[in-house]
């Protein structure tokens, strides 16, 4: 056991899988959990979401020894004013959001000095949302980045990467700038490409939904699969992680007209040397252990 | 049995996968196989891939009921005019090029009036090529287009459906252009898009490669399987479906420029609109049973 209380704020994807991953590991001597619509409090107590569902953010959070923020990240400042009244002496407070900078500008200036605040963000997810998506492998050996503040308290910190660690997830720590820039590289952006090719596609008038349905086959699906992701985090992600999201796509944008010069210009060298780097990035990311041939992005729901 | 002697020209992904299939179907009285490299040509002997392999495409294509062109789209035209002179009268040719109307002018004038020409597409693939990549099972489910011109022996055309049918697949008749931009939409363009993507990620000194692959998680590993494809099969396709794939970048750029717009300017609406739309065609692909959770793009050898 890590954390005698442990409060889940918000019941999405992230907090129920964290749920069933704290019980397979016996993290927590009990797990509160707050959702704002009644809806999903209802489906957690039908479903054993949580030792005990709350009908409000600061009945979840009395007495809670660690509190994590799984709300979208544009909401993470108004559910902190909300909570930080009731917060116990010496607890810790963390989030899951994809965006760091712009969640801690609004979180922290809410929180009571005599509370830990560690921000972390668990680099895990499916296109599954609501309470009813969680299950306890999500987080094995994933990345969750901590990204501690100046003056943090470190036995806090530390705390909270065993926490991770129990639920599966390997942990490294970063700075909240350095973490946008990362996460607009390998995430933000390319949900927005995958969003907008999804968009495209439908858009196009001559080819039919049905035939692009049809005839998706093993390569345009993995973009649908992307562009399913809930709307809400994602429009919240990339309103707050503006400048790091745009830089990235402000050099795809530049990267994919060479391509297309090039295409248009019958330049087969420069796209057939193109295509061969990225070929060897590919490669890369196996040797490392970062994949397999088998993609967990849709990982089978076992929980 | 649907044909006595099937020649495979070129033993990559699709054709090492074909000879899988064809056995497992029992489709075919002899395969023969060829490929242009000796290294290729001792891998297929060793791993028993084609009943026979020969040292010639001609040889190959003898007394052949059926010769399928599995090379890239770049040299369809050359290997064509190769072995025309030594084809059976009344025999089928065929491919499995990404690309129809290019493949057709370059394929179709080098081949005698006495053997029937039926362009196919299988869809499918994963991101590793090679005589050792194939397995029986890549086609199962999968669609494959058949592109008959004008005039074509409908035997000759129900014949081939029969034999890709017998392979797993599905099959259904769609013209060249038609065929070319559907797949400009649903594979090319998205192909181009994960290159780029993953290249920018490689480009960027502030993020290092390390960085990329280490925290890649759930997202990015879908663009890098994409950007590992073959270089060569994809240079040939992007030079060779220029004008489809040129107008869908056309579009995507435009959206993407409008999305961009949207994060710059904070128009959450609009970003929550587009994303909700998105979702919606990604739930109508599940509905129509072209996806389940379990995504099969790397899906696991078998043969």
């Amino acid at each position: 056991m890590i954390y005698g209380r442990v409060a889940l704020i918000g019941l999405g994807l992230i907090a129920s899988s964290m749920f069933w991953a704290i019980k397979r590991g016996g993290l927590a001597g009990e797990v509160t959990g707050y959702a704002r619509s009644a809806e999903t409090r209802a489906i957690a107590r039908e479903i054993g979401l949580c030792d005990r569902v709350c009908d409000s953010a600061e009945e979840a959070c009395e007495e809670a020894d660690l509190v994590v923020l799984c709300v979208p990240v544009g909401v993470m400042g108004a559910v902190a004013a909300q909570i930080a009244p009731v917060l116990k002496p010496g607890a810790t407070v963390s989030d899951v959001g994809s965006v760091k900078r712009e969640v801690i500008r609004a979180v922290a200036p809410h929180l009571p000095p005599n509370v830990h605040f560690v921000p972390a963000h668990p680099l895990a997810g499916t296109e599954h949302s609501g309470p009813r998506s969680g299950f306890a492998e999500l987080f094995d050996n994933r990345f969750c980045l901590i990204v501690p503040q100046e003056g943090t308290d470190r036995a806090a910190v530390e705390q909270l990467a065993a926490f991770w660690q129990g639920m599966g997830a390997q942990t490294e720590e970063m700075d909240a700038d350095h973490h946008d820039l990362v996460l607009a590289v390998t995430s933000h952006a390319r949900h927005l490409i995958a969003y907008t090719m999804v968009g495209v596609a439908d858009d196009l008038r001559r080819v039919t939904d049905s035939e692009v349905i049809k005839f998706s086959a093993a390569g345009f699906r993995d973009f649908t699969r992307i562009a399913a992701s809930d709307p809400t985090m994602w429009r919240d992600v990339f309103l707050n992680n503006k400048d790091a999201t745009l830089e990235i796509l402000g050099r795809f944008t530049e990267e994919l007209f060479a391509l297309q010069r090039a295409i248009r210009t019958g330049d087969g060298q420069h796209l057939h040397d193109y295509f061969t780097r990225t070929r060897a990035i590919r490669r890369g990311i196996i040797e490392a252990g970062q994949d397999t041939d088998a993609p967990d992005f849709g990982r089978v729901k076992k929980g």
